[in-house]
């Protein structure tokens, strides 16, 4: 029988995510203890820690043996925090991992600011690699990160996004870090060009279906299943994918009860079922679907000029996975 | 005659003013307008650029002569700002630098962003040095003073804040920007250890007297005069040392009427004055100017080790000048 691959995964996966935990508990040791609690609500909430492996794997895929990467991968989950902590107080959302996000349990400013320590804290070992390239890396991903949202903020409720208005968002909000994690293991073990546009390559196709299969899932999961209400993103007016194809195809009279529904605050489930019924029918959903599979084809050939590993495999297992899961 | 101290700093900074202006519109080429619209209306609302200033001379006083201090020095300007635009947010203040705060003219989410976006450009103008230590400076930097802030804000009306807590949070909040500014102008140069760290103290004493004369300004400069209203920092809670210090000395009915008055949301200008005058007569003004004054002694004392210069001149003058401005 073969295993599935969230079993290989998870097989693959399991020896370092454990150190991977240890290490995101060592590093947060800030003065203030309301720090602390602030970040360790989001931190040790079920994260995936898929940043945290990405650069892990691809480092050793790249010979990388002086025994660090593990204390290094951890600066991808704080940067990763830092910016859901920003996100959560700019999206006003209620809910994150399926716990009241933080800044509904406490006030907007100390989580901001706690965003700002967990930020510090990335640079802080970023800093300790020595390599000034992966600083580099990290300030493209803060800076792309910050414009990805504000660009985001100002097209909230726009109905004309167009499709690559919403590529330009997906790869600043999520692609760049996942990009970044692989990028800065080919830095930390020295690679040379070729390797490292590689690991740049299959992280940023990486990292657009991972955005892609989000995207779908809010409109294809269940709530308990997201840990979120579906329909979120529509629900703060975000338009993705799904929708936007949809709406360059959909017969008049059904486009204009589709920008109905979107604008209308606080539609009913029911409306949400038939809009759901609309994203198969006009093919948004396919279309999508087609698109993240793409990326996932582009990522795993990126691999090919590197011999085989165990992180090679991994890195490969992780593409599959990031859109075939259900969460 | 003998020129005014401050007509010394200016003639001694005017030929890198112009130059670090320059710089600072050259790197600030964000892709959306709108990040370039909020961050401007704070960068260039007249800043003093203290703390490039500071880094400049730092570097060619430790014998820096590459030709790019001009440049890393918006490191520090650009980091100010950030923190200037998140301190806004989080303290809700109207006014900044005599203009209404960011955040009144934009959504706090966006004034936040922004201050993102800044530290990102500080950022990737810090790996550009190539120096690991200026990434270490900038972390501690952002670590000490998110915290800081964190500190201040759960302090926040709090009447009997002891003299130690104010120092803790003075040096967080403003001192170790300061002291950073300082610090790598030193590692720029590559300087010794010896220098590096007499920088890092005149650095430090310098911020402590600086942050001292502006909470003395707060009681003692009019409106007009600091660009917003005198006693603001009372008026969010904020207990400073001439306060603190009459606390600790005055009798029991003026204590309590001092307290009152603190508390009371929206206070009279003539409660205001009085208050004033108790903190003469207690001598919490006296006592704050005393030991700013032992701080720019102990800044003085840390130049002694470096020959003499312009950049040492105006290091001098400017400690000098941290406790005799007026705004």
């Amino acid at each position: 029988m073969t295993k599935s691959v969230k079993q290989q995964i998870i097989d693959l996966a399991v020896p370092d995510l454990e150190k991977i935990e240890t290490a995101l508990e060592k590093h947060l040791e800030p003065n203030l203890d309301l720090v602390k609690q602030i970040a360790s609500h989001l931190l040790f909430s079920g994260g995936k820690r898929l940043r945290p492996l990405l650069m892990i794997h691809s480092a050793r895929m790249c010979g990388y043996a002086n025994g660090f990467e593990i204390d290094f991968s951890t600066i991808f989950e704080y940067l990763h925090a830092a910016t859901l902590l920003h996100d959560d107080v700019v999206d006003e959302a209620d809910i994150r991992r399926g716990k009241k996000a933080a800044h509904t349990k406490w006030s907007a400013p100390k989580v901001v600011l706690t965003g700002d320590f967990l930020l510090a804290l990335a640079l802080d070992l970023a800093a300790r690699t020595r390599e000034p390239d992966i600083i580099s890396v990290i300030a493209k991903i803060t800076r792309d990160m910050s414009q990805g949202e504000i660009d985001q903020m100002t097209k909230k409720g726009k109905l004309d996004i167009s499709e690559e208005e919403y590529l330009d968002v997906i790869e600043k909000k999520t692609a760049v870090l996942i990009q970044g994690a692989c990028q800065s293991g080919a830095i930390l073990a020295r690679s040379d060009k070729e390797k490292q546009s590689a690991l740049k390559a299959y992280g940023f196709h990486l990292g657009m279906a991972f955005q892609m299969a989000d995207d779908l899932l809010d409109y294809t999961a269940t709530a308990q299943v997201l840990g979120k209400n579906p329909g979120a993103d529509m629900r703060e007016g975000k338009l993705t994918l799904p929708l936007i194809h949809s709406l360059t195809r959909a017969s008049k009279e059904d486009k204009s009860w589709m920008e109905h529904v979107i604008l209308e605050p606080g539609f009913h489930i029911e409306q949400f079922e038939q809009l759901k019924a609309l994203l198969f029918r006009y093919k948004g959903i396919e279309y999508t679907q087609n698109m993240a599979r793409e990326h996932v084809g582009k990522a795993k050939s990126c691999l090919d000029i590197f011999e085989s590993s165990l992180s090679k495999k991994l890195l490969s297992l992780l593409a599959d996975y990031s859109i075939k899961r259900k969460v």
